[in-house]
């Protein structure tokens, strides 16, 4: 199971964050995520992909296997739609004892355009059979973990893969897929952590029985303790995330801020329901006023707050969180896990406010 | 000046490790760096830039100061070139001890195609007076370094300014400059390190005195010592990267390949000179051979080669180096300096070969 550590980083946990890019929080001004700025999480490596060779096979439990090339695919009803993506780890490094893996501070999340076709009519032309119970999914990034040498794969219950709002997707913000966001093909599961979003698919097979591979039996499960099998990840808990405003420090990122009112930013989401609620505090969390929303631009896209901010000279700390409509909130502290997942504690931003020139 | 740091890797430089993006080395296959595979650096903020308020300032020491628009600078002559471009401090977490400052392994580079206008004839139309010594180009990024409030700076002596290749851009890769690579316009100067392609572009001042801003005097300087003030850094030292062969473990990034002839590829680059030769040994440098070149696309581009590496069961650590037409070539072990920068030690891949099968 997974090396358990406190404190600073191992140069091994640094080469997976030196690989695996983080969203600047300053882009969170952006209602869709630029290209190059979304989160990244490789679990091996960006496979090489020859898309005139490329094929995605649809098998298992159908009465009619089906092969599609990227012209097949581009052929089909296409839609659009604005999805956030979240990595399960995002806030791992915040956790303590936190275990081995890629050390997300807070920035593993995105908010793009992606545009593709629906899966359910490809499973329906399939002729999904009898007893299918899940629906897995296979991605050519292929490595060694646990001593496994394994694809990519995670499967989805039936319900979750016949959903109306599950996509093959080809294009991220009007462009095909970039190679690390898994050209030519990727699976967008709106609402669910990262780890389900299969990039590089190659493969989706209709399965009989649930499936148990790695990254179900042995990762994205909330575990207390290393004997604990845990309950598997799925939907994204809500978070609300600023851009830290006022200016930074290099190398000390600490935020330096002009005193009188300052117009603070955000973005808030949930897999759980539509965002209801965005409060901000500037005292570390003592006490919390209502931001204002703006709504999202879709079902399962963030949405936009802002707060204004009389700031004082001084030291302050900003805190944002946020509650979805089934009354999922942030907690002040998140919930210690193994695996150090979907650790939503609200986002803690020190400031630094100076006093008033002249 | 720079606190020092063994080992570990802290929160802050974690801070920025998350922010700054590393291109992942199997990138190194694309003769071109897709958009988002590129190396990012942003000391401070990405500034958000309204396109159409946005104006170019030519001044200083000229006859006539200039003030342009996105429009008018699209209207001129415009060159596309592919250019290297490599982070100064590409390898100082490799560096012991290190000072506190983004903790680069060895991903902080990209060959990109930037599109855009000569600077010289620019320089031309407003009419450097006599006593012109250097250009400084200021950008929009703005953060506090050693107790200074101030936006991102950096000169170039006049000779080099003038340079046939320098180039105001704004596209990359055919498209218009993403966010945080500068929109919407930055500098390009093939040949040097990162930190002299000013992004966020706003202001170019023709100068009678050498600049003396922060990141001439305090930064980017070769020092042995606290107390050296050391010499500029300007174009970049050799350096070969071969994307790692075989598949990765995860979460430790360990290569594990097969037994056999295994194609090892990479890319090879010095702003110095030509690349003449890149070598390759599988015994950690004990023993090196000589590696196939394929010829740069252009004067400052990467070059590639490949190696045809007999694989045979066990534990291997794989190495490359190249040489340049002025003969410079990668130390085995790095020249250390205060900043750590420009270390362009020779690349170790720990590489694990299986038994053969059956």
């Amino acid at each position: 199971m997974a090396e358990m550590r406190t404190g600073p980083i191992g140069h091994d946990e640094l080469a997976l964050a030196a690989r695996n890019h983080g969203m600047p929080l300053e882009a969170l001004r952006y209602p869709i995520t630029p290209a190059g700025l979304h989160y990244l999480l490789i679990h091996y490596d960006i496979p090489a992909v020859d898309p005139g060779a490329w094929r995605l096979e649809i098998d298992g439990n159908v009465a009619t296997p089906l092969t599609l090339g990227v012209e097949d695919l581009a052929a089909r009803p296409r839609v659009t739609v604005p999805v956030i993506l979240e990595c399960a780890g995002n806030g791992r490094a915040l956790q303590s004892p936190r275990p081995l893996s890629q050390p997300w501070l807070l920035e593993a999340v995105g908010n793009a355009e992606w545009t593709g076709t629906p899966l359910r009519p490809l499973l329906e032309e399939a002729g999904m059979l009898d007893g299918s119970v899940e629906v897995l999914f296979t991605g050519l990034d292929r490595g060694i973990e646990g001593a496994i040498d394994q694809a990519y794969e995670r499967s989805l219950p039936l319900a979750e893969a016949i959903g109306d709002d599950v996509l093959l997707a080809d294009e991220m913000n009007g462009q095909p897929l970039l190679p690390q966001h898994g050209f030519p093909l990727r699976l967008i599961v709106p609402g669910w952590y990262g780890m389900t979003q299969v990039k590089w698919l190659h493969r989706i097979q209709v399965l009989t029985e649930p499936f148990e591979g790695y990254q179900h039996t042995n990762s994205y499960r909330f575990a207390a303790s290393e004997n604990d099998p845990g309950e598997p990840l799925s939907r994204i808990r809500p978070r609300s995330l600023m851009v830290p405003p006022g200016v930074p420090g290099f190398p000390i990122r600490t935020r330096h801020a002009e005193p009188g009112p300052t117009l603070v930013q955000g973005r808030a989401w949930s897999g759980l329901g539509a965002i209801e609620r965005v409060e901000f505090s500037s005292d570390g969390g003592a006490t919390w006023a209502d931001a204002e929303l703006t709504p999202a631009t879709g079902d399962f896209a963030w949405c936009g707050w802002t707060f204004t901010w009389e700031a004082e000279p001084g030291e302050h700390e900003l805190c944002c969180r946020t509650t979805d409509e089934t009354g999922a909130t942030q907690p002040l502290e998140g919930e210690w896990n193994v695996g150090g997942y979907s650790n939503n504690a609200v986002q803690r931003v020190p400031v630094v406010v100076a006093e008033p020139v002249g």
